[in-house]
């Protein structure tokens, strides 16, 4: 019985591995080694170098936004503060600052004519059509007004009077060019507990009250000028006051932790959010509608409609950082090992199908073992014209194995 | 010393590769093939067809979304439009229209009794329990306030006063069924630096006006009615009228720009994102509290507060691009070829086990070398039980090497 | 012609396999064994336990978030409640509790001295070079104001007058550290369309209103202290009462749906977002400014400006689910058998450079074809230094395939 599991133990340590056939060939050998090479340049250059194979990596960024504006202008006669024209007024990272606005005010609940073209009647069957109307500024009754100069009347609706007509717009508030943003941008990658903000935090602090972000000159400054920000997306600021659009200001933190980690800043880009729609003939631009409500001393409320233009700011923020660690380095070291095998994948071809010496190659490179059963019926059939069975043919007469004893003595 | 350089250079451009054993079985054979046959299909089908393995993938899609709500509606007698019920009003991803309001007008600071009946007393030691209690309207002070018409008193509050009695809810706006949401949605691709709108530039704008989005006949139009999306999910008008929910409306952008760039485009789904609390007992819907702030001739301040509820609506834009490009591919490609040869691990195990002729094809493969130590000792260790020992038991009598060379014979 | 076919058919049908060399030596067998223990053991407890790499992965994870703050506090002797001091009011994702204020009643447009020490001056001068500054309150018109009290004076501004004077700050609302915020959180996986409750929807109805969450009495409950929070992250409620800063409650789904889908259950933790900017000089804390806007009987506008110091809490949802699918079960389970023989690349370094009987497995392992071409020229060359080399001029003498045979006999 102890022989029997001593036994077992003895064959359970074997050894096998893989018989070669050493070709000495000067081109083939040369094409081994070349595609070796590309293959660990392969490795070195891009799994290791440009994808850091060798890093863990952490893409779970979190992120807090901070944002502040500063910028005084002047719209329809009043000057604007950042209490009046940004919106939401909480500092977040998606907000619009308001850069032209179309007032309607001291409207209240009631009946009134609509103030758009689609709304045109002479009888009040034009105005019955547009009953359940979504598009005017109240509920349409079905009546029709008359105008008293004459000329053609408008649907009579109810609803806030008068009625918003929002042909009439001012000239924008071109000082939007100089606000500036101030963006204060924390981020935190968990797996590593790196917590970095978007400048030093021992940055000067009236270096900080007077810079301007510039790419080249001053790329850690967090304040940007709105000016700035058109000129690098190459927009026009009449074009966006005109219609309102949307910007992106992207925060891109792409950190190497295996270096210092105060290397770890982030860069900065733009984009105009709203891009695919810059040539739509049905919609442009930015626009929304907000109400401010009043109460009258009597107790009846009433409020003033604002359709705003306005310029949405986005920041968003993205972002990934790798620090070395064993285990993608041990696999992706273990991968190349075993890729540079892969060569003879390639020479194999070259060498079996396309080099002088291939049908000495083959009888080398296999042994034939034949079916056991109905041995001679298959051997008729396995006489032949492919690849393995020429090599075999070859054999006959000058069998792989024999080939070595019979060069051996001429090695000697 | 030019010699030992020469020799060394022509030692390294050797070339090695494995020596193989060829089996000539229809069984194994055939085995093989449809192992190999198997490996293929799923590089093809899976790797390269399925998951586009030859594709470089930008998943870092950058979205700018854009919203507006039409609709005209009737709550309390009061004709709402689009700035009266939809919070915020920026017409961002993600909005609430209001739908129903618990109103409490002209609240000021002061003292009063509470509303809720958690908050019943009879004298003033069940209201000093409640000291510091956040569930009321506000804060007690400890005082149970008695009513004249001599039923149950309760406690005094301070803070706005009158307090707010949600018990009493009004119909709600059941006109939101035709409210429609228009929305803009701009995407952009930055690896390969494609934008794309929800819907085409070219567009009809009278199309837009009037369309309505329809998976089957208007599968562009980006013109969403509430009632169609509450189709979509199954959920009636009159359950989420009257609790309050919220909406998602996914945006889903599978791009394969392989293609041309004008077949990407978006499918819109819908889910009720609070479905996993829609049978909760503790807590259903979606309401919030806001309030309106007025100012008296004399400065004293009064509020009106609104508990809304409301259905929330969150656009959710998700989606990637494939590209073709050649680094995915070749790495793909070289996968697909060398793992062709794991067929051979398979076919091993049955052709060295489960086979008929499994010995002679054991002792064709395997080729034993002991260990030089102790090498009598070993080998008494060695005989045995063991499949490769097995095979070289064989070998003793009809060995490996040898069988070639007395078959070949037979072979010509 | 069928003969022919039926040829190619056969030949079609061949079963390539590597001819193995089986080593008997106990120090590498055992080296060999540890080796291929070690790649299972990785595959086991990393691949498959570790990473689940029998599972398919969602990590699209849908969410919605609905939070509802509760709390009485009072600021600046008025009783502050949810519709007070929550900003914005819908009760998403992001809110601001604001916890102090400096308020600056009834400005108008108009004409006033400036209350920033930047813009003192002392005659017109001083003031012209402020003119275009987005700093102060105001437009800057370039006059200097004289303070009838003999003091320096400062310049004027055009603007919303009185002007802020932000450094007269009172005591914050201390009573928010026994704010609660309910969070109500409603996941889904779209791939396996599982969805999600961060509470059971048969929670106790009155657990669910007394209850606060706590990570080990409590994990469940989804009622958060504003306390408990600041004790996790160890902040003390002065510090940030104080300046303002950014709490994030991180939501972390980690579900195996292997498992029963009710232990799909979230985890919680808290971070300070702002921690990068804790020690910076420039900028600390968070606050933002907001005006309220109303309308005097005879319809000048008036506001009141208010700048909040503001604790922002942002609820972050992240995870992703796991369940098991054969895809990429296959596919790990072929790439864990075929690594399993990546220990002959590590064992045959051994074998063949730092073991005893190295030159005798290296004449059984190599065998050698000479290139075709000036065959006589090249074995002059080959002679010699190489590992493969060597195993060569040994096999002179006794070749791999005679050793075989002449061991055979004595194994007999």
């Amino acid at each position: 019985m102890a022989h029997r599991v001593l036994r077992f133990i003895s064959d359970f340590f074997v050894y096998e591995t893989a018989k070669s056939v050493v070709v000495k060939s000067w081109s083939v050998g040369i094409i081994n080694r070349v595609v070796q090479l590309l293959i660990i340049l392969y490795f070195i250059c891009w799994v290791f170098m440009h994808e850091k194979g060798h890093q863990l990596r952490d893409t779970g960024i979190e992120s807090a936004v901070m944002t502040k504006v500063k910028g005084l202008g002047k719209l329809n006669n009043r000057v604007m503060d950042v209490a009046d024209y940004v919106v939401p007024s909480q500092g977040g990272s998606s907000f619009s600052i308001i850069t032209n606005m179309v007032i309607t005010a001291n409207q209240t609940q009631g009946y009134c004519p609509e103030t758009d073209n689609n709304y045109n009647c002479t009888n009040d069957d034009h105005c019955v059509k547009k009953l359940g109307s979504n598009l005017g500024n109240g509920i349409v009754t079905g009546k029709c007004l008359n105008n008293s100069d004459g000329t053609a009347g408008r649907c009579e609706i109810e609803g806030w009077c008068p009625a918003e007509n929002d042909k009439v717009l001012g000239n924008p508030m071109n000082e939007v060019e100089n606000f500036t943003i101030f963006i204060k941008n924390s981020i935190r990658f968990p797996l590593f507990d790196v917590t970095r903000g978007n400048f030093p935090s021992n940055i000067d602090k009236t270096y900080i009250k007077n810079c301007y972000y510039d790419p080249v000159n001053d790329p850690f400054c967090p304040i940007f000028k709105v000016g700035d920000i058109l000129r690098h997306i190459n927009q026009s600021l009449d074009n966006i006051n005109d219609k309102g659009g949307e910007i992106g200001i992207n925060i891109n933190w792409k950190c190497n932790l295996d270096y210092n980690v105060t290397d770890c800043n982030p860069t900065y880009f733009f984009t105009r959010l709203d891009a695919a729609f810059e040539n739509s003939a049905a919609s442009q631009g930015y626009n929304f509608r907000f109400a401010k409500y009043y109460q009258s001393a009597d107790g009846t409320e009433h409020r003033t409609l604002h359709k705003a233009i306005a310029i949405r700011i986005e920041i968003i923020v993205s972002g990934n950082a790798g620090k070395f660690n064993s285990v993608p380095f041990l696999i992706n070291l273990v991968a190349a090992f075993t890729s540079v095998g892969l060569a003879t994948v390639f020479c194999d071809i070259i060498l079996l199908n396309f080099h002088k010496g291939a049908d000495e190659y083959k009888a080398k490179k296999f042994e034939e073992v034949s079916g056991v059963v109905s041995e001679s019926a298959n051997n008729r059939l396995y006489e032949g014209s492919q690849m393995s069975i020429k090599a075999l043919e070859k054999k006959s007469n000058d069998s792989g194995t024999f080939s070595i004893g019979r060069q051996d003595p001429s090695n000697q």
